[in-house]
């Protein structure tokens, strides 16, 4: 007796093992695009959902973005039913122009998905990233040089959302699309040179294939997966180090500016590691309004020399018009003269 | 009055703080292979040393690898003696075969700078590395897969080193060797494609540039420096961990192997966070015999499953023969039949 064949296998042990992970009595909703790999997830958790026990239904969000593009969601939905996906739900969205169109579009789809999951709820939404969309969410945070975080790449679960697919290669899963007799819809974004992601793909992860051998896309995963072990425990020591410092205010002089944000005593962090109080100052500067996109690691490394290099420097401008200060063995954040 | 072009002016002003945080009566010694980078190096030293009460000299490496490299190394330690740097020295190494020809090449020429350095105690060797050659060694971790350490390149400043031209770029670098009129070598290796820096130089990074910006090395510079950080708070959280885990040894059964390496507690690993867990194991393998790169994610994740996933599994096979398996609360390892 022959099993399915290994790609097809691969794809529905990796959904076996995401469907018998879910909270009980949720049910899985594969957010599927048309394209291989979600059409490939689709057909994988119709076939295993049955036999988990587990309700699965689908959403297809229509971004009309393209001609045609209602059409094709609901070709989408179509197949997805034929699968015995039920509920199967075609939403369709408004992409805004904000952050970008890549940034527009993301938005805009999981706004709908998390709209999806909540008429459906108790319910978590699958999606049907690979390995080499981890690899390529990857080199797009290294672009960013923002550390632990943003080389973390996309959770293999989260509250929400659930990513079965994230350790399979996508030539594996595409392979099982295929011989599941699912006939993808290839998006032409995913070609198109003016989409960061796309120019990753094409051109930047093949050649660091070519200069750093084959398994470029697997150590670009396994270095997320570990890079997001590292931020997890680093954010939880910070946490409680945020705590330790914002605790017990004392008694401060009157100051000429408006006090914003929380005050932070300069001694525990002093003691902390650089890791530590870094990540604290860089939360404590978001909380006094900076706004993340803006603070970067220079400005954080400012006020760092607050604590570790003090010399009675004057204020730090942050982002937002925010200043730094030290003051009374504190730092403090203040709005600066608008 | 007009100062020194800017690019001469960045070079002197790091050379300048890095010559300030030499521990008193340490001698600077500049590693010089003629290139641009270490030739300006060697220039700014040259320029910054008696004004900041230093003596510096350097080192030349010759690796026997190229037709004619005694006689060039030659030339170079009469440039180096031209710009009033003392002692000047030039060393002849053998370079073996072990690891790949850049590896030996590396082994050879650290051992020989760190003899010079031994023979003119104390003394710290300058190197010419640049922000291009940090964001070529995080691309070229970022190959091995193997976490916040891999990735955090070239450390600023170690106990026997220091890099002051880390924060500069290289065109900012060799604009001022050109400035200063020092006529750099251009080693031919930096342009065969035969080794892995090479292709990272010449294709990978160009790449990057052009997919994902052209801010693209100062990103893995800045990547770098967090991970650094985040790798050294990590690693002695995780030394805290070791020694809790491997106090208090207890009364253990006979068993049949010949035990090697730790032996640690459950309890403590299973109350800590993924991150430090995994080291304090993988760091257990490898005092169990295991080789380092023979190690990999894998092992360690099988042995993590010894303790968060533990449903009496049997031993589990790492590098070398060793075996590392839990009996009575506790993580062994063993050397397995030879």
């Amino acid at each position: 007796m022959s099993g399915p064949p290994p790609a097809v296998a691969a794809v529905r042990s990796a959904v076996r093992r995401a469907l018998s992970a879910l909270p009980s009595g949720a049910t899985a909703l594969v957010a599927c695009s048309g394209g291989a790999d979600s059409l490939a997830l689709a057909g994988a958790v119709a076939f295993e959902a049955p036999r988990s026990g587990r309700a699965a239904g689908a959403v297809t969000v229509d971004h009309g973005l393209q001609e045609g593009s209602a059409a094709r969601a609901e070709a989408v939905a179509r197949v997805l039913r034929g699968l015995g996906l039920d509920p199967v739900l075609s939403r369709r969205v408004e992409v805004g122009a904000d952050g970008g169109p890549e940034a527009a579009a993301r938005r805009a789809r999981y706004d709908a998905l998390e709209g999806a999951a909540a008429a459906h709820a108790p319910a978590v939404v699958l999606l049907g990233h690979t390995l080499d969309d981890q690899a390529e969410t990857v080199l797009l945070g290294l672009a960013r040089g923002s550390g632990a975080r943003s080389l973390a790449g996309m959770a293999p679960r989260t509250r929400g959302y659930a990513r079965p697919l994230l350790d399979l290669d996508r030539a594996t899963v595409r392979e099982a699309c295929a011989l599941m007799g699912l006939d993808p819809w290839e998006d032409p974004h995913n070609l198109d040179p003016r989409f960061a992601r796309s120019r990753v793909r094409h051109d930047a992860l093949p050649a660091l294939e070519r200069t750093l051998g084959p398994g470029i896309a697997a150590a670009l995963a396994r270095t997320a997966a570990l890079l997001r072990a590292d931020a997890d425990t680093l954010d939880s020591f910070a946490d409680a180090l945020y705590a330790q410092a914002a605790e017990t205010p004392d008694c401060l002089p009157p100051v000429p500016a408006v006090p914003v944000g929380p005050e932070l005593a300069v001694a525990p962090l002093e003691a902390a590691p650089d890791a530590l109080r870094t990540r604290v100052l860089r939360r404590a500067a978001l909380a006094a309004g900076c706004s993340a996109s803006a603070l970067t690691a220079r400005h954080v490394r400012e006020l760092d020399r607050l604590v570790v290099d003090w010399r009675g420097q004057a204020h730090i401008d942050l982002p937002g018009g925010i200043r730094g200060r030290r003051s009374a063995g504190r730092i403090r954040f203040e709005a600066g003269a608008p």
